[in-house]
């Protein structure tokens, strides 16, 4: 019984430089294009040049973002259920800062309890991890 | 560089049922013993015999849960990033419900981006996955 889909998204370069404001439109697109229906966002800042962390919860489970300006890191997770297009929401959020160099690994959730797998299906700017993982 | 470590917890048993303030207590209890900080809670309830979606953004990254009781089933993730200690907070959700049936994946965040690894230093009763995957 699979419940939905939890993508991991690793993001290197402008996404972690993202202001507030930014991120939570970035994240409420992403919702959008993955058809799911925002219930509440909540974003904080943690001061000037320092990171932001921030969440929108889902009818549908939950999308999250926390940045690291110092690193050029940011964190992503986009977990959709039912009949979502979350494979959408990542591309959206991937494809939101020119240059970055971005990763998505999908876990499906529910019962029996899967392992981690790479999305085969996701555009090929994505980076490639140690075949071992592939599956 | 390591960022903190993002880790994916299914339960199948008693966590599915437990209510909104059950959930937030668990969540709370979690975040205070992997020493991290919580910033905001929200959890919804989807109405009478349904599920719950909750999160926790934490200083350090987040919690979430959603549950689906008509499947018996709860997903967790637990995100800390720098000194916390997630999978003591992974271990007070998967201890929490006598004679559920859990599983913790890690995923250490950061760069280089990493692949999805199994916790080999947790508790034994969670759920073994292939081996292919243990890394």
């Amino acid at each position: 019984m699979n419940i939905g889909r939890h993508l991991i998204i690793e993001c290197q370069g402008q996404h972690a430089h993202l202001s507030e404001k930014e991120l939570e439109r970035l994240l409420v697109s992403a919702a959008k294009a993955g058809s799911a229906s925002v219930l509440q966002a909540y974003f904080h800042p943690f001061g000037t040049g320092k990171g932001i962390t921030g969440v929108v919860l889902l009818a549908e489970s939950h999308m999250t973002v926390h940045t690291w300006p110092e690193h050029n890191y940011a964190a992503f997770d986009v977990f959709m259920c039912g009949d979502c297009r979350p494979l959408r929401a990542a591309d959206v959020i991937t494809s939101a800062c020119a240059g970055a160099v971005t990763s998505v690994q999908a876990i499906d959730r529910g019962l029996p309890f899967n392992a981690m797998t790479l999305s085969a299906d996701f555009p090929t700017y994505h980076t490639q991890f140690d075949p071992l993982y592939v599956g």
